[in-house]
C-alpha cells in the first residue's frame, strides 16, 4: 500500500488534490488508476484510506474514506546533528525519520566545515522516509544554528544524550538505563569531533547524559543511527 | 593519523611498498612526504607505526618501526544480509565494517531482486571503512549464496539473531538479554521481507533468536545498522 503525506485536513468524505510531484509519482511511476487505494496522513488526523477519484496527467484527485489508524505522535525525541557533508547529512535525515525522531536540529560546532545546507531537499527526504516507514508525522528539519546558541536557549525539562567520542563515557545501555523517558535530544558531533571547550560544556550540563557508542570510531551518520537505535530501545517506543 | 591496511607481514625494521592506489592517495591526495608517519595493520600482526622512506609518483616505500597495538580480532560476528540495491548494499558493508562484523555473507532469498554484486568493490569499501574506524582487520565479503543453502550448511555452535519484521518477535534488547556471547550471525532480509516459508524455517531453527527492531518499517540498511548496534551493545565489545 502506497502511503502519502498531505498537508490537507483529512476526514471521511473529503476530496483533495495531490501536489504535482505526488500525482506524477502515483500515475507515471506507480501506474495507479481511478479506483486504486492509497493511505494518507498529515501529522494531525491519523491515517486514512483513500481512492483515486480522478486522474489527469499532472493532477490527481483523491476521495478520502475512513480512518485506519488514530494519530500517535511517538516519543518526544529531537536529533541534534552537527552539519556534515551533504551525502552523510542526507543519510542522517532519512534515518532519523525511519527511527522516529520528531525533529532534526542542525548544529554548527567549532569543527563544523562550511557546507551548504538545503533545508527543502532535506525536508523532502524526511517526508519520503516517513511515508515508507509507516509513521504518522514527518520530522521537522530546522535551519543550522550555532551549538552554543542552541545550548543557551535549551528547553527546560528536555534531557540530552550526549554522544561522547572521547572513550570516557559509559556505554549507552548502561548510561541510559534507569533514566526517565519523556522529552529527550540526542547530540551527534561533526567528523572531527567536539572541541575540548565544547566537550567540557556538554559534560557539565545538568541535563546531559554522556554516552559511549563502542570502541570503534564511527562516522557521523553511523553514530546518529546507532544512538537513535539505542535510545528507542531503552527509552523510546522500542522498549520491552 | 592515516591508517592503511596492507597485505604484507609487519615487523620492526621491515620495509614495504604500497599498492599504487594507496601510494597515490598518500602522496597526491593527502600530500604526505618522506619522514611522515602512518599506521599500518594487516589483520594478523597488530598495528604498527611506519614512516614514508621513499616517495615516487606512483610508488611509496614505508619503513616499519614499532608495534603500537597488539592484534585483537573483536567479536566473532557475521552479518548475513540479503542482496539489495547497490547503494544500500554498499552502505550495509561500510557500516558492518564500522560496527565490527568479522564477515559479511550475502544471501539470495525468495524475494531478492536480481542485482549485480561486485565483490571487489564491496571489499574495497570494507577496507576503507576499516582503516577509518580503527579496527585491526578488514571484514571479509563473501559471494552471494542462496539462503536455503546457507542454512543447510550452517556452522555448528553459531547462534543467529533473526531480524523478524513480522511484529511478532520480542524487542532485541529483551530477546538478546541473557543469551551467551560467542559465535553469532545477524540475518537481515530483503526490502520485500522474507517469504512465509522462509519465516517459518527461520523461526524453527534451534540456533535462532527472532528479534524485533521496533514499531516502524526499516529499510534494509537501517535494519542492518540497528541490529549490529544492538548486538554489540548487549553481547559484543560495546557491552558494559
Amino acid at each position: 500500500m502506497i502511503r502519502l503525506f498531505t498537508p490537507h485536513g483529512l476526514s471521511a468524505g473529503a476530496r483533495l488534490s495531490l501536489e504535482a510531484d505526488q500525482a506524477r509519482y502515483l500515475v507515471a511511476v506507480m501506474r495507479r488508476a481511478v479506483g486504486d487505494e492509497v493511505a494518507l496522513f498529515n501529522g494531525r488526523d491519523g491515517e486514512w484510506r483513500a481512492t483515486l477519484a480522478a486522474v489527469a496527467k499532472r493532477a490527481v484527485q483523491l476521495q478520502v474514506h475512513e480512518r485506519t489508524r488514530p494519530q500517535d505522535g511517538g516519543p518526544d525525541l529531537d536529533l541534534v546533528a552537527a552539519v556534515v557533508k551533504r551525502s552523510r547529512l542526507e543519510t542522517i535525515v532519512e534515518k532519523a525519520a525511519e527511527l522516529g525522531a520528531r525533529r532534526v536540529r542542525l548544529a554548527l560546532t567549532a569543527r563544523t566545515n562550511a557546507e551548504t545546507v538545503r533545508i527543502p531537499r532535506l525536508q523532502a527526504i524526511a517526508m519520503e522516509a516517513a511515508e515508507q516507514t509507516g509513521r504518522l508525522d514527518v520530522p521537522q528539519i530546522l535551519e543550522p544554528v550555532r551549538l552554543s546558541a542552541l545550548l543557551d536557549g535549551w528547553e527546560a525539562g528536555r534531557r540530552l544524550m550526549f554522544c561522547d567520542e572521547s572513550g570516557e563515557a559509559p556505554p549507552a545501555l548502561q548510561a541510559l538505563g534507569g533514566q526517565p523517558p519523556g522529552s529527550w535530544a540526542i547530540l551527534i558531533g561533526p567528523e572531527g569531533g567536539f572541541s575540548p571547550e565544547e566537550q567540557a560544556r556538554l559534560r557539565a550540563l545538568r541535563y546531559s547524559t554522556p554516552v559511549g557508542l563502542g570502541p570503534r570510531i564511527l562516522r557521523a551518520d553511523t553514530a546518529a543511527i546507532s544512538a537513535l537505535t539505542l535510545w528507542q530501545a531503552v527509552l523510546g517506543d522500542g522498549r520491552p
